[in-house]
């Protein structure tokens, strides 16, 4: 019998179908690849890109040059754009408000044949270590209310370029999946002077069937609700609402606990494409002086990755209903990550 | 510039990214498609599939037998069951209740070869038909807050069986799309008396600009805060709630718009990858004697169908904040689609 879930963080519902599970050997597709003739983001090719934002290089070696071990520019292509004010108008019943933005790539390692997942723990922090750097920067400007780090890894993932990276994306406008987590936690806080998400923490640690990892300061779990097949949420033991105020060594931990999940991943699926994104709490002095909701701080939230291995396509139901369903029973997909036998392929 | 619009059914904001402006030729991919040995929703092979639950046939022959054009039958693999009490509980802090619900296949046409797109108006009308039945049918049961139809077209779209058909799911919960939709609606006519879809039809029909076609009883337009690319809006223009309540003279000119749009769409993108999603008010039985939001009818929902190509990937950006970014603003896909040559195919 197939159920319906609700999970109290998404405030949604997924449709585990269990009636035609799905395992690991069912997700082994042909993986479209990209070729490229001249990747622009290649080690020597530094000047075939926008001017570097921020790198960790060297001292004394000089911006746009090689020697950088992580390099961020802003997008070629910008969704949003830096300059500018922002202007919002309405027209008849549409709202309209200019692109005021920023929309930065984060190019992971200078070789183009390593993945994050090749990475080492120690290159996996200077990555975190340039996302914090651009988001402590980025939420200085104060037309930015939420500042949003994610990561495409695959054709299917939507990566159109397949060198390693991540991008920044700063709105001016919260999104609605962050309202809508800000709110669910605002609202499990008021009623109980508790962190929701510390809460489901707890109950999953306690259950114990959907832990894929507990090992140090970073717990990753599949959600009871998962929208999606081996859907992984990666979350700090220890309530904390922020990720740009980790130190580094909790970035190092965290390093570790990405880099593990991921070779887990590539162990049970084959290296699946996959979507990464960063859920902070967004920039503090937006919630200073601002009468409402903003006006306290989001100490109540809990910083948390998702990871979303795009394993599945998403069809009319989904479109249709904003219900997910999802054929691998979330119990099933952390037992074959737990099990995974890493030591095959490090 | 790039600009993020706002949509007041939708109640959510798009960003339209004209900076990488996207034109039909871009969309021209390779389409990937389905070969099936022996498929089951083929003429005269009847007895492969579950028991037929409404068909369209002459008037003796037997259930289950040829000489049908449109047959619906329960999915074999279905999401949901028909049989069985619905149980709610709670799981800690999650909920969860059993999959009680019902899936129904539509098959379209005996033919495997004919796509929605190639049927004529009067084949059209017979799939409105068995929709309508079978609407009209499942709104009897009290365990189903809300019936949904819908299309995936091709495998970039979610059809795992290339043989044309369409989809309902009759589920236990209102889907929180249609929740946000009846919400918006509500507040208002709350506030103005006035259905909230009709006058976004008149703002449409005054400015012009997104409309895609304007004959007869219906309205065919890109929405002002289109998510996708060629995304299409295609409703009633005078005020109607219920799609079931349609008589067989408007199914007749729905058919004639759907068919004309689907050939606009051939014709501009060379037969995209679709998903076709029928929105229609909640069944009526469940707001009569319900205290709240539900008691009274809703009548100032105004049916409508959205048809959504598939032509760009769902990536990080998307999932993570719940905004969608559009390279083709829906001024352009309209012009193209208003101005496709569709003495050319048919």
């Amino acid at each position: 019998m197939s159920e319906l879930r609700w999970d109290p963080l998404k405030t949604s519902w997924a449709i585990i179908t269990t009636e035609r599970g799905r395992r690991p050997r069912d997700f082994f597709l042909e993986r479209e690849t990209v070729t490229m003739v001249a990747c622009p983001f290649c080690y020597g090719r530094e000047e075939k890109t926008t001017g570097e934002i921020f790198a960790i290089r060297p001292p004394g070696s000089l911006a746009n040059t090689p020697g950088w071990k992580v390099r961020v520019i802003p997008n070629k292509y910008p969704a949003l754009r830096i300059e500018g004010d922002l202007e919002k108008r309405g027209v008849g019943l549409y709202d309209v408000m200019n692109g005021i933005g920023a929309h930065e790539i984060v190019i992971e390692t200078p070789d183009h044949e390593r993945t994050l997942t090749d990475l080492s723990p120690a290159e996996i922090v200077d990555v975190f270590r340039a996302w914090r750097a651009r988001l402590l920067d980025l939420r200085r400007d104060a037309r930015f209310r939420y500042i949003f780090v994610f990561k495409n890894y695959g054709l299917e993932a939507g990566a159109g370029i397949s060198h390693a990276h991540s991008q920044l994306i700063a709105l001016p406008v919260t999104p609605p999946t962050a309202v809508s987590e800000l709110n669910a936690c605002r609202q499990h806080f008021l009623q109980k002077e508790r962190c929701l998400i510390c809460d489901l923490l707890q109950q999953e640690c306690e259950d114990g069937r959907r832990i894929v990892r507990d090992a140090g300061d970073f717990v990753v779990y599949t959600p009871y609700a998962a929208r999606f097949p081996f859907e992984l949420r990666l979350l700090p033991r220890r309530h904390s609402h922020d990720f740009a105020l980790l130190d580094d060594r909790e970035l190092a931990a965290l390093a570790e606990t990405v880099k593990d999940t991921l070779l887990r991943l590539r162990t049970v699926l084959r290296e699946p494409p996959y979507n990464f994104v960063l859920h902070s709490a967004p920039p503090m002095q937006l919630r200073l002086g601002k009468p409402g909701y903003w006006n306290s701080l989001p100490y109540d939230y809990h910083w948390h990755i998702e990871l979303i291995p795009r394993l599945t396509k998403v069809a009319g139901f989904e479109w249709g209903t904003g219900f997910y369903m999802n054929p691998t029973a979330p119990e099933e997909a952390a037992l074959f990550l737990r099990e995974a036998d890493l030591s095959e392929i490090s």
